[in-house]
Formats: C-alpha cells, structure tokens, sequence
C-alpha cells in the first residue's frame, strides 16, 4: 500500500498537485495535444457514464425526453439575446472554412481560402439560441407545451486557465431545454430541476450540497433567476455543481417564439435550462478522495467489489476461484458488480495499492489460511479498515458494507461541511477566517452589485448563492452596514 | 387509418419522397439552419438510444471500454498518413478563430481578427489520427496491448448533397479504435466487430446483411482492409450499413506507436477501427416501412405496445383503464414497455394512424363491447392484421407475438433480399437488370480497378463487397471476360 500511495503528493503539501497527481494515476483523464481539452480515459468514462445513467432516469422520470440539436451555431444568432452576447459570445471556438486542400508548397495540408463561410459558425458553448430558433416552428398552440427536451452533449468554451474536469474547453453535459405555457410553470421546472440535481449530489454523489439563488451579477447569460447547488471541496473552496435557469421570455422573445393560448390570445412562451457537467467528477474526487487515493461513493463505483487471491501455486488459486466464484454469483445476482483479479504479473501488495487508488469500495481478499478456516478478509476504502470474516453470507454483509459506506462519506463530508460552515458578522473578521479557515461563510449583504463586486475584489471570495432554506433574521450587512433580512453564502470557488 | 396514410407520399411513387415525408411525420427528425446538419427529435433519439444500448452491451461483453478524445483535431494532423490525408482532409469544418467582439459598426458580432490561432483546427471527421497521437504515450510494452478503446461522439464531414440520416454534415456515432501486438489479434478483432455489427443487424434490426470485404478503391482512408456489411433497401438500392478496419500498422508508423515485445524487440503496433452511425436508422426505416408509416422491430422500437380505449363517458374509461392497467403491469413485469393512451384531446381512429405512423408493433383496443365480453382487440403492425382475444393471458400472448413479428419483418426482408439478388454473367444483362429490376447482383469481376471503375462510370452501380462466404467458382468477368474464382456483390448504393 505505501508504495503506491508515495505516487500522489499529499492534500496537505499541495492540494492542486494533489488532485492533478490523482486524476492521472487513476487513469480518470490525461490532457491532449489541443489547447485546454482533455482526453477521458476508461476509468473516467465508466465513472461518467454512472452519473449519466443514473441522471438520465431522473430526468426521464421528471417527463423529459432526450433530442439533440447541431453541434454549430450561426454566428448572428448570438447577437439576437441582448446579455446572453456578453456572456456567451466572445471566447469560443469559430469555424470560417470548410476544406483543406494540399499546400501548394507541399508541406501538408492548408486551409483552402476558396473555402470560406458566408456566415460564420461557432462552436456551442451552450444550445439556447439554436434550439429557440428550433422551437419556433415546434410552437403554434398551447397544445404543444410543454416542450421537455434534454441533450447529452460536448460543448466549446475557450477558457484560458484550464484542469482537468473542472474547467476544460470542451466538456460533456447535459442541458436540459424546456418551453412552458405560464411562467409558473417555469419556475416550477427550474426549481423542481435543482432538486433533482441536489437530490442526485446527495444521494449518489455523497455530496452534501447548499441549494439557492445566485446574485444578480452570477446569473446565467440571459436569465431571469439562477439556482445553483454549490458543494464544498475539502480544501475550503465552494464548487458549483449544478445550475437551473429561469429564462423568463427572453429568448422566446429574441427568437419569436409565441402561442395560441386556451384563450386565443397570443403569448410569448416561458422557459427554462439546466445542466451539470463532466466537472461532477472534479467535484466528486474533491468531496472524499485522500492521499491513498480515489474514495468513490458505491452508488458511482464503476466497480464496487474486488476479489483478490494471495495464493502459492496454481492449486491454491483455482481453490480460492471456486469461492470467490460463488461470491460474486451472489453479489451480482443483487445488482453488485465484483471482479476476480486472478492476474500473474502482479503481486497482491501491488493490487492492493492499485484498488485503492482507483477507489473501489470493497476489497475482499482470500489467502491459504481463509481456505483452512473458511474465511475472508474484508477491507472497506472509505475506512481503510479490515476484518476478517466467515465465508458463509458474505455477499449479504457485503452488500449491507455498500450501503454503510454510501451513508458514511456522505456523513463524513457533512461532518466537514458543518464545521467548515462560519457565520461572520465583521468585515475584518470573514477576511481574517476566509484566509486562515476557508470554507463557507454565512453573512449578511447588503443586496447590492456594489458590495458584492468590491467583497470580490478584496478577496476573491463570491456569493456562491442566497439559500432556499435560509431563515429570515434581521442584520446588517458586514461590509456596508446597511440592513439585510437574511444571510447569504460567501466561499471562495473552483 | 387512410386519413393519416396520405400525408406519406407513397413508396411506388416516389421513394425518396416518401422517405424524407416519413422522417419528418414521425417526429425523428428534421433539418436544421446549419448546412447539412439535422435535428433528432425525441422520438428519433430514443431509437438511437435503444441501438446505443444493445451495441454498447455488445462492445462491453467482447471486452472494449468507452473513452472521449477531443473534437478538434490538429491540421497538421491529417498530414501523417499519407492515404487517410486524401480521404478525409478535404471537405471539413475548420476553426481558425477563439474569439468574436462585437462589430465595431454595431452590426452585432464579428470574428475578432486578433484572435487567430496558430494553427487551425478541424473538427473531427473520424478520430484516428489524434487517438494514435494519444496512444503512442499509453503503449510502452506488450503489457499495455491490446487496447480496447470505442468512443460515442459527433462527427463532422462536409457533405455537399445530405439526407436526413442517411449523409449529413453533422452525424452521431461510435468509433472503435484498437490497438494490438500482432497481426493475428488485429486481423480477428476487425473480423469479431463486423461479426457484432452483422448480429445487431439481423438480431435486432430485423435486417438481413452480406457480410464481405471492400474491393481495394472503396476501403476506408489508411485502411488494408475494410469490412462492410451491406443490406438491401426496398427499392433495390444497398446501404452500407457499418464497417470494420484492419489498419495494418500504418498509424502505428504515422505517429511512431512502438512497443517493446516480450522478446524484447522494438515493434511496431497493429490496430483496427470500426464504426456505425445514426445512418442505421435511415436503414432501418427504408429495410421494414411501408406507405402507412414506420415499421419498427420490437427489440428496436421506444414504444412496443400501446393501449388505446375507445369510451364514451368517464365510467367507461375508468373501467377500461383498471384492465390495462393490469395488462401494462402483466407487460412491464416481463420488460415489456407499454403505454395507456388516455388523451380526450384525439379521436381514437387518430391514434391508430398515428401509431401506425409511429410504428408501435402491437396496438390493443378496447371497448364497451370488449368491457362486456372480457375481450381485446389486438392489432400487429407488420401485417395491419388484427384479431379479438380473451383479456384473460394476453400479456403472455402479447409477448409471443412481438417475437413473431421480429422474426417476421427479418422473414420479409430476408425474401425480398433473395428475390432481389440476381447472378449475372453477362454485362448487358446486368446494365438491363439494373435498370429493370435493381437489387444486388452476383457476378464475375476480374479484381482491377479498372474494371471497377468502368462498371461504376457506364452505370452507377459498385461493388459493395466481396462476401466472406462466396463459394470458389471459377468463371469469367462479365466485363473483360478475364479469369475470376469468385463472384462479388454489385449494386447501386446509398
């Protein structure tokens, strides 16, 4: 175990270096030759196809069906969405060609001038204008709402600091669109969407989460209201996982976009969007993971048990892979994936370290002795705790040790949460802590952009969001002194 | 029924037309405002999902792991070997630009010409060439062989003249791309996938296939041997349907991918790719529909059964809805997916046409007569044959017969196949059949590229594959008369 576990720089040395160590020796990513875009490798895939599947029948669930709209967007539509412009339109990939022809000087190939777009395309940092424009033709009545359309998709944003699954230029999500007769509606979408994503952070992640509005000046490009579900990450930073917007009429409007209603009357349609992304990941390897490695909720694990022999000779082996047979018979027939790693060309010391890197949470290990005695060594990675036990009804002890990990992180980074939870009432004093605690900080604000921006400046913590469950209580802002009904959620962020 | 009928264009009239009118109807798809570029709409996503499904099972249980590799791809990139350049650098997105700013004359956005990259990208049309620039740092030792790498992605190509589904700009689909230490091991794996590929088309789309090789001029860009499957359309024509490729080590030397073997030599590594796309729905659709809308295979379809109750008054429907809900729970216990269309809003005379339209393999209608004997009215939409049945069993009937229908619609396509696939020796014959009748044609060719090429100038029509299980038959090329051992397949082709 310990020499595998020198291969990541500790948390404590240098959580970034932590965290970029971690994501390659698990072999979750790597980055590629194109700027700020990473490669996912097999690990990473299986995790992320975890969260899709799950994610994916919750939406399915919520009445949403999948579509999917083009990759492109004509240049002009960016500019029909007066603030969505400002936020979306200006780093992004932009496509001016359309061949490449051999170089007349025959080094390779080039682009061919002849070739030129009329109308430039971009790359979509985010679907809204295309598929408004889309919408249009799919709304004449009201009898056509809603529209509960979702995409699993790549998108572009050429962000010039970039790690790995936290911030890339391009990533995988998941935007949820949707057009809605009434604005209640709406809101009722957007809000029952963050609960779906909270729910999820919660449930599957492991991952406690603080559910609320962002500020003004945080809202999505072109939103009326954003909710948000911000996690903290063991190093005291906040990480916005998720997002839900009320868009109110603003991109019915920019593209046209109204209905016959019950009434006759014309309306403009409300809407909505949603979305979390492969920076889940991020998230998830910041919320438990420790210098030994991954530590993955089972709900995610794309592997939740392994079996490994510690045997002499090929007779040993073949008898402990009779047993650990019957075991994963039983563990798989309850929805439990398990794997027997019979491989020659490592020793158990080595598969030990490796699995716990990776993150499994449950190692089960059979040596000549557990033959003698009909046992079997049981270590949880949550824990790193081990005990031996009888053979007999393992695989019921194992799936209940599934369940008990599950809750146990997600107690664990509730535990952390709490404590790393400060209520501030001074300026001086949520300065002081931001530096020397980290963490979240409740405070009261004075609501204005103002205040907000400067607090920013000074030192670099946000509003990471006005909670939902927030309770009403008379202060004063701690920067302006001006009076606040209720305390918001400062952090800094990823 | 015959009033939904007509909105499809028939297929004697104009087969294209009916095609493009039943894409459209049915709510797969439709085009987009990007050149070339479609939107899949939900119901065209979920047949997509349910073909994703059944492959990704299939890839997973013959040992390939999912991956995602960048979308942009280098320039420079499709220089390094020296076919694949020819092939697939051409007619494909660039991008040149990271950056708009708004338009200095107020005219919205504009590419911002300061921000031009050194060196373009292309969006990927395929994704050989960055997946062995990535691989080269995965490979060290025949340890790390082989890799069982597929990757479910957007693909761009530039295509001048497309059709939804069957050639768009923008198309979704998997890639796999292996990398082996032999010869040998490529070999079988190009082989097993073509295999996989023929199964998901006969098992699960109900689609009979010939399974062959690609004459030299038609393999795919870098390739030393492409394997195709190709079926038969209703009116004659074949489409390729997927494809697998033995790649030699060519971008094994392209980007200098060695690998010490376990004798210690330095070698270079072998590798394979294959692939299909959403093309498979536009096969789909021209192998089984007819002029009453889609016929979809069971093992396909989003929807396989749909209740629909024809009542008058509100008792009456809740009467009807207590039974089905006991046949959809019957249904659903044995994973068949079922649905109680209780809309006020449609005439049921409506919702059989449209589920005609649809293609749901099995409608059932109840009634107040049927309320009164306990009986059902069950209806196929392969053969439109419906029948009156006991309610008492009619899931387990219903489950029979959704087998039938799938081994059914292969039945039918499997006959027109073979009542369509002639042998000819003479080419006036075959110009005249071609014309006359279409189809697939067996015939004599005497391997050159010449030849080939004549056939395909003078009539439209290639070889679509040498197939693997022609039996030895000396004769003599219908074109040269020239000495040939085996007879290859020829058609006009999608």
């Amino acid at each position: 175990m310990k020499e595998m576990a020198k291969f990541l720089t500790s948390k404590e040395e240098n959580y970034a270096q932590w965290y970029n160590d971690l994501v390659i020796k698990a072999g979750l990513a790597e980055n590629s030759v194109v700027r700020g875009c990473m490669v996912i490798k097999p690990y990473g895939y299986a995790l992320w196809e975890k969260i899709q599947q799950q994610l994916d029948t919750m939406f399915k669930e919520t009445g949403h069906s999948n579509v999917y709209f083009p990759l492109l967007i004509p240049k002009s539509f960016f500019s029909k969405e007066a603030s969505h412009v400002e936020g979306f339109a200006k780093e992004c990939a932009v496509v001016t060609h359309y061949r490449l022809k051999n170089d007349p000087e025959g080094n390779g190939v080039t682009v061919d001038p002849e070739a030129r777009l009329e109308e430039e395309y971009v790359i979509r940092p985010t679907s809204e204008t295309i598929i408004w424009h889309t919408y249009k033709n799919w709304i004449q009545s009201y009898r056509d709402l809603p529209i509960l359309c979702n995409q699993w998709a790549n998108v572009m944003r050429w962000e010039m600091r970039t790690r790995l699954f936290l911030r890339t230029a391009e990533f995988l999500w998941q935007e949820g669109h949707t057009a809605h007769a009434t604005r209640e509606e709406a809101v009722e979408e957007a809000d029952r969407m963050i609960k779906v994503y909270a729910e999820f952070a919660e449930k599957w992640m492991a991952m406690p989460v603080v559910v609320g509005h962002k500020s003004e000046s945080e809202r999505f490009a072109g939103a009326l209201d954003t909710l948000t579900i911000e996690a903290l990450m063991q190093d005291g930073k906040a990480l916005q996982a998720g997002t839900s917007h009320f868009l109110g009429q603003n991109f019915a409007r920019a593209f046209d976009v109204t209905f016959a209603s019950r009434e006759g009357t014309r309306e403009q349609v409300w809407s909505t969007s949603w979305g979390v992304s492969t920076r889940l990941i991020g998230a998830l390897i910041m919320a438990h993971s420790d210098d030994n490695g991954l530590v993955l909720p089972p709900r995610l694990a794309p592997l939740q048990v392994v079996i490994v022999p510690i045997y002499k000779g090929n007779d040993g082996l073949e008898r402990i892979r009779a047993r650990a047979n019957a075991i994963m018979k039983d563990l798989r027939e309850v929805g439990v994936s398990a794997q027997f790693d019979d491989r020659d060309t490592q020793k158990p010391g080595w598969k030990f370290a490796d699995y716990e890197l990776k993150g499994v949470p449950v190692r089960l290990a059979m040596g000549e002795r557990d033959l003698e005695h009909d046992t079997i060594e049981v270590f949880r990675r949550d824990t790193l705790a081990k005990e031996t036990l009888p053979v007999a009804g393992i695989a019921r002890h194992v799936v209940g040790l599934l369940d008990e990990i599950q809750e146990n992180i997600y107690l664990k980074a509730s535990r952390l949460r709490d404590a790393m939870t400060t209520r501030v009432d001074s300026y001086d004093e949520f300065k002081r802590l931001l530096d020397e605690k980290g963490g979240f900080f409740l405070c009261h604000w004075d609501g204005t952009a103002e205040t907000e921006a400067l607090v920013k400046e000074e030192t670099k913590a946000t509003i990471r969001c006005i909670p939902l469950d927030a309770t009403a209580e008379e202060g004063r802002c701690m920067v302006t002194g001006k009076p606040s009904s209720q305390r918001v959620l400062f952090a800094r962020a990823y």
